[in-house]
């Protein structure tokens, strides 16, 4: 664990909500003029959206832009007024200074699981393309082990899917307590049909009866290795700041060692 | 290079086509009634497709299914009568026994670019999925090293696809010779845009001047690494056979050490 640094606790015991807004505008602080940034999705993302929105209209963030890692977070940006990139391509940004983005799990080193709302490949091309990412998170994300929480998820190809499902299983065979399997969803008449990814992947959802253990390096390029699969939703070492909300409305950030 | 053996050149010099046709007749010979094999793409693997579909027609490979690896070879494999599974899922074949495929290149550790024509990911998880794999080339195939006639192709996610072909560069960076770019068709209009795999994927094309050098399985996890990478056109240690007609109308059996 990086080095830490508390904040004194308010007046009265804040909701879940309140603790991710709390931390969303301790990453804002982050922000400097001029910066790209890579903006996140989901819940604790949003509230940084909100805070950055309120910035750059009261004039004290001049030239930032931002990158979107969905395009919820491309509808909401927009709405709040911040000036948007794509990423790469003509009129893509040289280099993204900052990333800001919630977290399903942050293990003690500061890997994380992200994905399970269904989105992590543009998010990790985002954040893993810049100098820093600060990552938000209320305390109940902190976790001993990933997968400790619920799945890791990892993206595939359509094509083949519980093939590749089957050479997922594969590379935890014999583990105790792992479990895999396709996510699924309701389709737009109503039927259970496999979930589908931005990018038009599945999600093979994998489970760990008490975390993911091993070299988390060596799990990954395992993983990476089967044809079928695109992406996973562990993210090592990309995070460069971790700000945890505490249920007792302290605000902790710890930087990477 | 494994062990070779020769049959004798018939009375006069064979055209290109008329040696893939034989090669691809030799590998049939490797198929047994019963088995499920996987059935390339390309102008060689159809040779083996029309040769399947004689013996099946003759009767001599009772209980032989096929698992095409592109819509194309599903079409020419129904029309010349060859029972098809799909890959995985329900109705899918629990085993491949044997794929049979062209390349576009073989170093002599039995090592091949395929994915010129543009279809990789399917023929990989196929030809990765069997017990064995027979590639069936003419001798202008075999290369000291892949990448020598032309491009390695990686296939990648069209988002941020720019940013990738970035990352892919680094990967070789300062190597002399080195070039990579999205690879480009008309679109329908007549227009030029990004080449579409059939999985509504993105081509990368890798080019070395004299091929490429180092540890390839090294290389490999470096590209499967990045963020975007869902495969590449490295076939590393999959053939287990190659069969070479040369020029002079002879036939070589290579077998994997």
């Amino acid at each position: 664990m990086g080095s830490a640094a508390a904040t004194p606790p308010p007046a009265r015991k804040p909701t879940q909500d309140e603790l991710k807004r709390v931390a969303a505008h301790r990453a804002a602080e982050f922000v400097e003029p001029g910066m790209t940034l890579g903006l996140g999705t989901g819940s604790t993302a949003a509230h940084a959206l909100d805070r950055l929105g309120d910035l750059l209209r009261a004039g004290a963030l001049p030239g930032v832009t931002g990158v979107p890692t969905s395009l919820k977070t491309e509808a909401h940006a927009a709405r709040v007024g911040i000036p948007l990139l794509p990423l790469g391509g003509h009129g893509g940004p040289g280099k993204i200074h900052l990333s800001i983005d919630g977290a399903d799990e942050v293990d003690p080193d500061l890997n994380l699981v992200k994905g399970r709302g269904g989105s992590l490949l543009r998010e990790k091309m985002i954040e893993g393309a810049g100098d820093r990412f600060v990552v938000i998170v209320d305390e109940s994300k902190l976790v001993p082990r990933l997968g400790c929480t619920g799945a890791i998820p990892v993206e595939v190809v359509p094509f083949g899917a519980h093939h590749t499902l089957g050479l997922i299983r594969k590379v935890f065979d014999g583990l105790a307590g792992f479990r895999a399997r396709l996510r699924t969803g309701e389709d737009r008449s109503g039927s259970e049909a496999p979930f589908v990814t931005d990018n038009g992947n599945y999600i093979v959802e994998m489970f760990f009866d008490d975390g993911i253990r091993g070299d988390l390096r060596d799990i990954s390029d395992r993983l990476l290795r089967i044809t079928g699969v695109v992406e996973h939703g562990m993210f090592l070492g990309m995070a460069t700041t971790v700000i945890v909300a505490n249920k007792d409305g302290t605000v902790e950030v710890i930087n990477k060692k």
